[in-house]
């Protein structure tokens, strides 16, 4: 059964309600230092008086076992035990910390999952991955574990978001259309683009796309990989660009991964020339282009040959056949990976 | 369905076998520095040539997150990936912390325990608890999750032992037969004593009562609690005394928790005056007494606040009804398990 998530208006009164079930005990949230701003006021109403509050600084440089040693510790003073429920109010950093440490704490406790941004409500707080990034590796320790409570999920968060976040989240809703099976999916986004998305239905829309193909494969032994779509690339200059101390934002590094995942697609013959001019131009018009030096490509080509979804020291990589259809486990070499770089940093925005 | 468990003749050639199964990746071994010198040898022939070796201290007090972060960043360095298995070889603290590196490690990975102490193969290494001690408490971080590979034993293994060891072992094996239900089976352990035990045939009855109670309970809601007999009080000694710079082996812990607990059985008119003198003297004249300040006695008592299986603030602990019986979630207060922990002290040996 998937995990059940709840919509506003509903939301935060469910959340309520799963927080006064019997035999509850210590409830802590954990929220980084700006959602604790923006967010918690308005959660706040709907948690017991009593909660405790838990923040780790924001932004992917603190997705970090530093930072989990702190919320541990935090819930060991607070006497959280084994009865309590941790609530991760935040983006894909605190949802995706916070679930690996509740996952972790006295070998798991209950969880709820708030995520305050369009990344985390369509992608990051859906599907059970938590985790948190080690020796710069993105997401490289982490478990497969539902939040026992729930995902909650209300779109009002998103007025708190400055743009740059907005068109970030806005990528994994294009990563959906793209492998989601249906080519009017795409067609749609791009007649209404960004400006006039309609966030409710949209957001909807795709955590069924990602939970459906997620509830085929939790543990993705095969098709969860379509999800992976724009992340080889996109994780590799990502986790490049979080080591030299450029961190940018995850989503503007998938549309970047899908752009030069779209171009090795076509390279092989996969995608038709008139589809791939289609989705590039979209991504290209839609997604701020990352910049990076020429002489970093071979370093973040190179980084790709660390993705998790590796299987004997071969890169795979999922790979577009058309719009709304793909395929996963597509060896590619680091080469091919350099030489998109290369083309992408030649594409004019 | 039950974990696999293999015994020896057949448990190495077994392990062989899995770690040869179509599509398998790195395979990496961890033990400790004790344990590489007098096991390993054992094991190297059954494992893959171009295994990599990764070796801890030996010892609790390399139980933590800093020993899974070496190992974590060995794996990485090593390119194990997640088509990799971690094949675990040693005693209770190499198969906890291996077990939780493994179920962490790029999300999880597969895992072989190869348990080389009494107390792994009767307790540790059964039943798929994992973890690592934080802020000097016990177990406080970890996951359930069991090795996907099954667990190998080899009671040849024991002869590298040292008598502390073997002892600290057999607590667990008297524990199991205190609450498994059978009144037989503690009087056959009495009956032989620990010099004519017969190591094969005991291992396998222990892992036989351990499993069973942890396939009615997997994730410790109820009836598993019955094996925290001897563990409220027996952690919070090992606790305070590994706090303290002067750490003692976890059976010996346990054997006085059973001590203690038997005494709180006794004093709450749950077991009779006869059952008491008998478990009290097969324990007293079996294990060694372990050694504390009268003016630690409070300390020691108020680390049983900090129990996993508390609930709502309140001590639960399992208590003797019987020879063979006992309960789970009887509340207890601080101040009968500083009573118990002083009578401990007055008990001559």
């Amino acid at each position: 059964m998937a995990t059940p998530v709840y919509f506003a208006p509903t939301a935060l009164p469910a959340l309520a309600e799963a927080l006064a079930r019997p035999a509850t005990g210590r409830v802590a949230v954990l929220t980084d230092t700006t959602t604790a701003r923006v967010c918690l006021p308005l959660v706040k109403p709907h948690l017991p008086p009593d909660t405790v509050v838990i923040t780790i600084p924001a932004g992917e440089a603190h997705k970090t076992l530093d930072s989990c040693q702190h919320v541990w510790a935090e819930l060991a003073k607070a006497g959280v035990g084994r009865d309590g429920v941790l609530v991760c109010l935040g983006g894909g950093v605190v949802t995706d910390l916070g679930g690996f440490v509740a996952a972790t704490y006295q070998r798991g406790i209950r969880c709820a999952l708030v995520p305050t941004t369009l990344l985390g409500m369509v992608d990051a707080a859906i599907g059970g991955k938590n985790g948190v990034d080690f020796l710069q590796i993105k997401n490289y320790l982490g478990t497969f574990r539902e939040p026992s409570e729930g995902i909650f999920i209300d779109s009002r968060f998103l007025d708190t978001l400055d743009p740059t976040e907005l068109v970030s989240g806005y990528a994994e809703v294009v990563k959906h259309s793209l492998i989601g099976g249906d080519e009017a999916e795409f067609a749609a986004l791009v007649e209404t683009g960004i400006i006039g998305a309609d966030w409710p239905a949209l957001i909807r829309h795709a955590v069924t796309v990602k939970q459906a193909i997620v509830s085929l494969d939790p543990l993705e032994g095969g098709t969860r990989r379509l999800l992976n779509f724009g992340h080889t690339v996109g994780h590799a200059l990502e986790s490049h660009l979080l080591a030299s101390g450029q961190p940018v934002p995850h989503g503007l590094a998938v549309a970047a991964g899908m752009m030069t995942e779209t171009w090795i697609s076509r390279e092989r013959r996969l995608l038709s020339e008139d589809n791939f001019d289609h989705v590039v131009f979209f991504l290209s018009a839609t997604f701020p282009k990352i910049t990076f030096a020429p002489t970093d490509v071979d370093a973040i080509a190179a980084r790709t040959l660390q993705d998790k979804k590796n299987a004997q020291g071969t890169i795979r990589c999922v790979l577009l056949t058309g719009i709304g259809a793909a395929e996963i486990d597509h060896p590619i070499r680091v080469s091919e990976v350099a030489a998109a770089l290369r083309w992408y940093q030649t594409v004019v925005r």
